[in-house]
């Protein structure tokens, strides 16, 4: 059984010009190896999937395995639209190395996703994936929500083995605690309800900020392990504003911008994102550095 | 300086044939007395204000002070569309009683409600009010938010003391309690998520199943303030079925049904809110019959 | 039975000093008179009703009944949130001379407000009301839509005789002329569609920019009756400028400030509402002329 | 310059046991050549664009080439999420003989969808394109908005030749029509309100229900083109139940087993989407038979 308790990042997918930088992710990814993060999740939302092509894709999986070693988690996103579609990226990404993939609810009809239509899709995936499944719900982006009752009967499929939330809702993190197995791992995707979640239930988290500051957001998830309450507190709301700022305000070309002053390999994103402009890196720069300053 | 933390319940108004039922408010406020919440809400929501006239929310204040001794808080809903309305009805429940008011934002122009707007309103009030003033925000209702930059500046005024926020948003409780003065205290009004709302800083919560079942959120109440979080973790799980059935399934009516259960004054709402059906009163029944034999 | 097919403003209240402006009232109503309008709204939502209580509402029916001859229809808003308040509010009004009542759907407590509560609560109005009864919809305000369906089964009623539409969905207009007889008039709230609305068999309208330039809207009305497209096309798309900077862009402060520059009475909103900035004046100022001066 | 004007299906793409049927489209293809369609749209929304792969695409567009003759017009989808995708699904649309291509908003990264994003993007494929762009904007799909100004700006460009326009919201079409050029053609998406978008501007449609009764469509469209209104309102009217019930209803499962109903080549839609139930097809078959016996 998969031990997925703890954080991870989202990792960006470096370019250059355009193409993507193997060498930087290669080194990103060995630095992220240095710290206490439980493992990675290649190709999420932050990663630009959407941006990838499928060979692309089998190359970023690729090289996040070579230096991640088989201890930590590596975790891929592989939804897509179509059922068949969702199933042949499983299986790519489990031959370029997945331990596990993480699977959006497919969006595009948005009024036809029932319960049951998804129940089905997770199922034929879950049944065809040679790795271990998680759900993902994720409402900004793909305007439907997994519904806690959803998620509970699909738990019970024995390849599906986890949720990513990121709808940052800590009653609906309870809802789906209380509805599964303890042994059930619910990670979130909101940095900013990391505390008040896990208070809850939640297993630990998937959040963007942990490209950058990984050690800070692991110690925020080992206070609140050791009970240590108002120390937990105090990190959670000094972490809050640069993971609001990489997220929300600024998106993935923040959090580029971020990396880079961080030491990290980032870039731009591709379009029709475009880079942050030169006064948003000011902005980040001064978070960036409140932040680790007072750590 | 008033003491607000703890739980209140945002009290129901029982009618007999349509009219005001003072003796069953009576009733319900001497037996809310005998247990440890610390104080009662006239008039909120679930006290049906939108349908009270303006002499008898007079009448509905002046009955709950009589069975309210000094050392509780009686505070009372105000809020009204214009600014001067919300003067006058503070006003009265001021002569009538309250300890404070609690002013939900003004909403009839949504888009009109911009952050200074909502400041001069408030500002006008707290200046012509006679006690204290809490802030209310219930985005449901009103279809606006009052963000927490604006409470944060409204914090500032003398006479603004606290804030209600019924968003059941646990991110924006603690980004609230980030940006005010520690003793400015905020009180939830989603009962799914009190444990997490107080582990990110909020001071109690006014929630509509404390009319039925007071003891038990004053008891989750002192758990969480113990630091008794697995204790803690468990009551909210029990509580928030039968919270969730009197607001969100089946709203003031079902409350109201299962008050009648519990030997409180309940009886119908005013239309056009309609009695719950004989189906809804036995899954309610059941509901309250599981948490309190639990308990 | 009432001709209600035609033009009308929904009538600004002005205020001096706070108070209402019986003057500025009567002779605004006195000018409409001279226009080709089919009547007057009293007490909608431009006539910030949700800011004037029921004795000043009186006071406002009376006063422009007074200059309203008994050929023009006077409708006026008496949807209040409960069912009992709206009754009382529509004898009211009928006392103080409308010809007919106009009754937004009641919206506080919008997860209750099923099809089957807002038919009971219509009628029960209508039963009670001695005057015509027109339905109100306006999800912008209210956050809840009156069904095509719901229409349909309450236009049975024999005292409930049109329906105002405010939603601008002209979609919506056809789906409810399609289900409604021939005779039960829809007169939709939204200047900016109201020539496609017609086209889809809406009856007139009530709009907010008929009460600063009435008969621009009768001569759109008129042309459109005449079957002159293109210049009906052509005028819908002149009024629209200044038909969305009076209502979304500046709102009612914007169209008391054109009222003013008109030569009506308009003055300052009541507070929550705020006058318009001298920028907007300027702006305001040049849409007016541009659109008259074209005429 | 390509004469747009006209009514186009949103073409189905058949699927025999999960692959493309091209032997279906083929006769589907050359039985919408009998009737007066201006055009067709291969691999839209409704054409499961979404579950089809590059090269499927490929054929699809490949073999409706082949049966559509080049005084017709041959649109193809061929949005992606990044401008890089989208300009390569553009050049292999070209190739396999698209006369032009409509370009969804992107819209993964919502907030991040600025005006300018938008701007770039299409810049960049219509400067990339062999063949002439129509903007094409879906809101419900994709929880962005094409604004009128933006619509505008790109109209300038010499390669962006038309939009497509699916909201349903003829205010907007309005709007719209009175920013751009007039033979700058817009289209709608939206069957239920064909007529009013046309009768303020609009210059066609592309609509669901035009693959399964595409001479009613037509009819409809020329009805509006010569005048004749009271025939197109109640065309309008006989056509709205069953456009409504292929798309919001029942969706493309819904469209397709109508198209076989009435001797297309339909099938089922690729999962995650599932095939209508029985009971909704005795639905659907009552609805399109009382409109094609009607008419």
């Amino acid at each position: 059984m998969m031990n997925l308790h703890g954080i991870y990042p989202p990792c960006i997918t470096p370019f250059t010009d355009g193409q993507i930088d193997t060498a930087g992710l290669a080194h990103n990814t060995a630095r992220w190896m240095t710290t206490g993060l439980r493992g990675l999740l290649a190709l999420g939302s932050n990663g630009e999937a959407a941006f990838v092509d499928e060979d692309e894709s089998e190359r970023v999986v690729a090289t996040m395995r070579e230096h991640t070693p088989r201890d930590r988690v590596l975790l891929v996103g592989t939804g897509r639209q179509s059922t068949a579609a969702t199933i042949e990226a499983t299986r790519r990404a489990s031959r370029a190395g997945a331990d596990a993939v993480l699977v959006l609810t497919p969006f595009y009809f948005k009024s036809q996703m029932t319960p049951d239509a998804l129940v089905d899709h997770y199922r034929a995936v879950a049944d065809a994936s040679p790795v271990p499944v998680l759900l993902y719900n994720f409402t900004n982006v793909t305007g439907i929500n997994l519904a806690p009752d959803t998620v509970a009967l699909l738990s019970q499929h024995p390849n599906i083995v986890g949720q990513k939330d990121s709808n940052g809702d800590v009653g609906q993190v309870a809802a789906i605690v209380a509805r599964v197995a303890a042994d059930f791992p619910l990670l979130v995707g909101s940095a900013g309800t990391l505390y008040p979640s896990m208070m809850v239930g939640a297993s630990g988290a998937i959040i963007a900020v942990a490209n950058v500051v990984p050690d800070l957001c692991v110690r925020l998830y080992d206070l609140v392990r050791a009970g240590r309450h108002d120390e937990a507190r105090i990190l959670q709301r000094r972490l809050t504003p640069l993971a609001v700022a990489v997220t929300g305000t600024y998106g993935i070309a923040g959090l580029k911008a971020v990396m880079q002053i961080a030491g990290y390999a980032g870039g731009a994103p591709r379009m029709p994102l475009r880079p942050v402009k030169p006064e948003a890196v000011v902005v980040l720069q001064r978070l960036y550095e409140e932040l680790v300053s007072g750590s």
